[in-house]
């Protein structure tokens, strides 16, 4: 399908920080691409003559046109046991509530959780994920059913080698021409995975061709349990197996030394920021205004549901922001149009797609959202960058479009049948905490 | 009217913490008041016998039915200045960019921002707030028109007490007989307001009987200027000059000792607990998980959407206990049924309206909020109170009732023209920054 996206207020992305950021303009989609982004009615006229009546027209007035947001890190499919266990121990948590459930998920109730998380993130404006979890077919199943681009991570664990390996063949296998799926190597983490089993996530990696990712120094028990065991600290360990060297998507990254984020920005590692989780389990704040000093990329991911609890890149976004101001008491840090591109461009480099995704420009790839800024809320319009990061929500999201299909209209979403998405999750929870 | 609101999920907010928490019910609303909240068929027989045709009924399936939400501290008419200036330090942010504007703010740009502050509030289930500003009949005025219970705090300090003077006096011969506003009396500040004035602002509140509001310990600034002035520290001066024994509803506390704490719960001075201002301005971290093992009594405030940048309570009530679980390192504190009880229960408290509003009970003022629950993001349904807190968004209340009256219904505001309110603020605050 072709579209042509009129008379909205277009955020790009692509631009230096000195420049202006936005401007009135329209947007063209071939088929899966961008074909033009343009303040200029004669490339309106000549998309309009290319194409005739094959091509729908989206009306943008009173909207912000801008790149469909990259969360990179999540487990979607615990978005079923959003609140089953809140405000508890991290262990407790653990032990006595999260584990307990999963240990009873299979392929069909990851499958169920992963299309309501999928849903969630479609109508807040999410167009890509990066998602690490047991059976991510199942993931990417759910993931090319509702529409939404996903970067999936089997995951190497000690304890469960084997199903990893059938994991990833199984994505590799099914979804090797896909669209929409494509597969990171997931390392659990150092705590969890041995350096043997690394090593073995690595070459796979390369024979892949694609990055690893892995939780790295999230709590301070992982620090201690690290460096008990290996003598040296979580960053220091990743040099010495030598993972470091591969591309890498680390998230959480709480406890890191001045040194630490040196390595990471010599070694081109790419850091996923996950405020909420990290507040709400109290793991910790991460240390990203230096990050950011240091040249570190470092992007935005919610983590999952159940500790957070959603999938919400927009509120995430602000508490990015919010939270870096007063850890460092220095309200000038992580400034909206920073943590705007973390959410898009910084999170398309940290899975290896700069240029094609998080951007609007010519020949990127077609994931663009509509932002409805009509709404008391957002008023009066004076700074739409500071509006994007300090006062939206995902329902302000209208439209959204991945790789060139509408698959959010007017707030719909058109890929899956919301209720049937929903009773379907409220059915497998229910079942799941009755056993 | 009367008003029946059938088939909801009741939280009454007005039972102990080891009860249920919420049930399926109903809830009869006479005039102002409410009638009954019940699980008993009989009891909304009785009441369609009782009114016959005369009665409203909506029907609650999906949604839950609970206290509108009381936001203890902020400025309404600054939601004017949304968006204005951000990520920049705090004296050039008052210096450089709200100051200037403010200057050029009178009765009418005041009203302008007021109304579109009351619209958003009022769309997201905020059905009662404390202000602080000048021209505090303004916002009384505008709070009427959009249907609002308002807490008008008219402001004493130095460099404008003839203007307080005229102000308090202007609320108190226009609104006396109001059933929606009532009146504080403002302190500004401890640095701004001077020993002879503060007393002059208690003698009021003693004359007025009601209580005081005031800006306290916001800052390490404020700190150590009231320390090099008064050689007393904010909350020893507060005692010093005896404010502390009026009744007070203290905003911010951010540098508060534990001594500070004993004072403020041996005084029964409420607390206005503001996360997301106090994080975007760098200004700190409340103890508030101290506060409220110290039985402070702990409420909510959004400050102005200049710093924050909404007036939004569910983005406060989620910041608020994340904020509060990493600070302490302990993701036990601030449980989601406490910050609950901060936004409703505990803010009636701060007003002395304990009883009467922030619950639902017979003989209660009908502040009523509806929240839809049937929404992607808040499924599945395993823990009520959890994703109230911490997944529900301002834009999942649907139907608002103020004082009896229905003020949002289906997300609509009755009171107001949303379009010429938003209008208004934004031809406003373009001439403000073009003058």
């Amino acid at each position: 399908m072709n579209i042509l996206i009129k008379n909205g207020t277009i955020l790009p992305m692509n631009v230096a920080d000195d420049m202006p950021k936005y401007f009135k303009g329209n947007l063209g989609i071939e088929g899966n691409k961008i074909s033009f982004v343009s303040a200029e009615q004669s490339d309106v006229d000549n998309f309009r003559a290319k194409h005739h009546e094959n091509c729908k027209i989206i009306d943008a007035s009173g909207c912000i046109v801008m790149p469909g947001l990259i969360n990179t890190h999540t487990h979607i499919a615990m978005t079923l046991l959003r609140g089953i266990s809140d405000d508890v121990p991290l262990m407790e948590w653990l032990n006595d509530h999260i584990w307990p459930i999963e240990a009873h998920m299979g392929y069909n109730e990851i499958l169920i959780g992963a299309k309501l998380g999928a849903l969630e993130m479609l109508k807040g404006g999410t167009t890509t994920f990066v998602d690490m979890y047991p059976y991510e077919e199942a993931v990417a199943e759910a993931s090319e059913e509702a529409g939404i681009r996903a970067i999936v991570s089997p995951c190497a664990m000690d304890f469960r080698m084997p199903h990893f390996e059938e994991d990833w063949r199984a994505v590799q296998k099914r979804f090797s021409n896909s669209k929409l799926v494509s597969m990171m190597i997931g390392v659990h983490a150092i705590y969890t995975c041995s350096p043997d089993n690394m090593k073995h996530a690595m070459e796979l990696s390369e024979q892949l061709s694609t990055g690893i990712h892995i939780h790295h120094s999230e709590t301070q028990d992982e620090e201690k349990t690290v460096r008990e065991r290996y003598n040296a600290n979580p960053t220091e360990h990743l040099v010495n197996v030598g993972l470091i060297k591969r591309p890498t998507l680390a998230a959480h990254c709480v406890y890191m030394s001045d040194n630490d984020i040196k390595t990471f920005a010599e070694n081109n590692v790419s850091v996923a920021y996950n405020p909420q989780s990290n507040m709400k389990l109290a793991s910790g704040i991460a240390p990203i205004a230096k990050m950011l000093d240091s040249g570190v990329n470092v992007s935005i991911g919610t983590d999952g549901a159940s500790s957070n609890n959603d999938l919400d890149m927009w509120d995430e976004m602000r508490t990015a922001s919010l939270l870096q101001k007063v850890n460092s008491m220095n309200p000038c840090v992580l400034t909206a149009y920073q943590v705007l591109q973390m959410a898009t461009v910084n999170g398309a480099k940290a899975i290896g797609r700069e240029g094609e995704l998080g951007i609007l420009q010519e020949g990127a790839l077609a994931d663009v959202i509509l932002v409805n800024f009509e709404k008391p809320h957002l008023y009066p319009h004076t700074n739409l960058i500071s509006e994007l990061v300090y006062s939206c929500h995902a329902s302000d999201v209208e439209t959204v479009i991945v790789d060139g299909n509408i698959v959010v209209e007017n707030r719909k979403c058109t890929t899956m049948d919301e209720t049937k998405v929903c009773t379907d999750a409220q059915n497998t929870i229910d079942r799941l905490l009755n056993q």
